[in-house]
């Protein structure tokens, strides 16, 4: 098994999933990407947290096809597929059904971009994916899934909006890394919650003024970011 | 004791219920059914899961009559015995007051299909059981609860609606195992839960699309099921 | 010491509050008494639950003079001890600011009683204390507040009220020994917890059927109770 | 490191801010100040808490320059500085983005003072801050969140207000020592969830009596203070 390092990398991954109180019993997955080889590690389907190691961890090839691995790879595979052959500059997707996220997906809302926290992670409210036609559901369901997040990321990039909602369902994330992946999705979750609240308190909220909004997206994600150690 | 095996599959049944945070004090209770030997293993009434062993299982046979045991059994044990009477399909009932479900079943409301989280569970809203006549509640309550379930789940059967809201009181499931219906216990208060903070979000909230509810059922429980690794 | 028993059984009640995540930092306080020597034991003032011994537990008379200990007893002693003068039956009072039942005491409303899990405490809604008079607050204002929690509960006897919200302030709970006191003050926090989101799903909720209600809170306090073991 | 003491009870500081549920990945910050050296001890940005040692705490001086450390000082330096300046009183401040008060923050409200448990912790509302220019924000925006929360201290001073919400942002909390001021932020974080389920259970709900309100604050802080052991 000469891409250890992967699986190890994915494996880390969906365990801090449960860890960070994202998913409930064999709910969510995460992956990551290995571009020069082209292959794709996930996790595999139904297996719980509690037992999964890195043997379990399925290759597949960016067409989908199992490479390596003794597991069936999760049934979300073809959506993960998607994400990495539209988007270079990702290298780790997740997926998750945690609470207030999945709660906004339901609603078929898109989330309101109403204050800095969110603006650390994005400077666009987290869309929502159109709905599937009858014909999408029924040829190639998860596939169509991983078009419908592509589409709706549009011409701002996967990095500008590294999060959005699937209609119905429950959000997906990205980044460069698996474990920058799952930072993505702790992050969207807890603006998920916030955002619920705001509106709660205030029904008719007014998203952050847009000058707030470009100077922490920008002190964090731009040319000139001054925030961490780098 | 020759049903050791059934006990202590009951017994980490109910413990199962505190660690997934979805009872309180000495709440709820998980039961079994050994159908060849007409058998029925249930948590004792009020004991705390700190100090419960296998020995403080109780069995009851199908009348609900104590077989074995030096403890009595759960006061609810009359609503277990009339699920595993009506259903064959079913090995093993949860009983649970959990904080969402239960914020459901008090207010009255049957909990709507708003995600695919919820199809992944069953392809109809979660029932709530009609309300019991003066004389019910009199004569053998708990039976009678039992009676409202089994009649709440209709013709529609026990493996599509796994689970009902009794009105007013609190949430029973049921599987082919009682380790599988305490997985529909934390599943239905995951649903519950997220069904209230969609609602809260969108008043007007609209059902899941039913082709999106038909694949995600059939995905997971249809003949020709792909999730998971069986 | 010849209380150490007491003493022990308080400190195990209060070192319960922030394990079943009803305080927060020093906040609340439980007590015990022994009505033989006429002894109330209670939480010191503003001790941290981390480093509480025996030793930190204060020993007060029946009229809240200092009897025995080194440290400062807790401010809201005279509410204590006005509840253990009034009511006869019971061993121990628990004073909390717990999250829910304090925000029914803020919103100054009285907890309906919406299922059975408060018919299973208690065969009414949560009652809410009268407001204190500026002379009551500025001359004793903690008496004061002992005060209006007996006359809270009135002629239904504090088995059948065993707690109260304090208006604008937060709850108390008592029962016939601490450590049952202590499980009051859990059931009324989840009680709260469920009646707001039972309001939040269907403002227009009605209460249980006194039927059910009645069921219930016999079938666990009443004369022919056939709940628990003994 | 002739300051050593300062670095430990900072990096104290910030290791209880997760301890206690108030942040989540990197976010939020603690700092203190030795007047006499004049110097300001204050967490690195963005490093993780799990590996934070007391080597990783940076010293600026009373201007922001950093003195000593080999990491880059939080991103929010400059609000603190603002704040140590303004507030010879004050020896700690804490910055989170926790859950509640950043959503009373966002919805751009000041937590009105509905119960006990605020008026234990201030006698006003918590207030918010007034919006920043553009010229503001592009210019030196952290040093301007700093002087807004000063300007909505006001006349009153840092005692008497200890926490603020920045608009849009989330909050910000101080005391005499770092301790304390992680205590405030605790405190807040309580005061901002019940508040919002109060307003939730009643619209319309009426702040607390001016006598309850004083009587508990003063109780706690005034010249005549009895709570606690000193």
């Amino acid at each position: 098994m000469v891409t250890d390092g992967l699986r190890e990398e994915v494996l880390a991954a969906n365990l801090a999933l449960p860890a960070y109180g994202l998913v409930t019993l064999t709910w969510g997955n995460a992956s990551g990407v290995d571009r020069e080889r082209g292959v794709i590690a996930i996790k595999p389907s139904g297996v719980s947290y509690d037992v999964m190691t890195a043997e379990d961890i399925v290759l597949v090839d960016l067409d989908g096809n199992v490479v390596e691995g003794r597991r069936r790879p999760s049934t979300d595979t073809p959506s993960h597929v998607a994400l990495y052959r539209a988007f270079e500059e990702i290298g780790g997707v997740v997926h998750t059904h945690s609470t207030f996220a999945t709660s906004w997906a339901q609603s078929q809302r898109e989330i309101p971009l109403l204050g800095t926290t969110h603006a650390d992670l994005s400077p666009h409210p987290i869309p929502v994916t159109r709905a599937l036609s009858a014909a999408e559901v029924d040829e190639d369901y998860e596939a169509a899934t991983g078009e419908s997040l592509v589409e709706a990321v549009g011409e701002r990039g996967p990095l500008e909006v590294p999060c959005v909602l699937a209609r119905g369902h429950a959000p997906f994330g990205w980044a460069r890394t698996p474990a920058a992946a799952v930072e993505i999705a702790v992050t969207l979750e807890e603006v998920a919650r916030m955002a619920l609240l705001s509106t709660q308190l205030h029904p008719g909220v007014v998203p952050l003024d847009p000058v707030l909004r470009e100077k922490h997206y920008q002190r964090k994600h731009g040319p000139h970011a001054y925030y961490g150690q780098s």
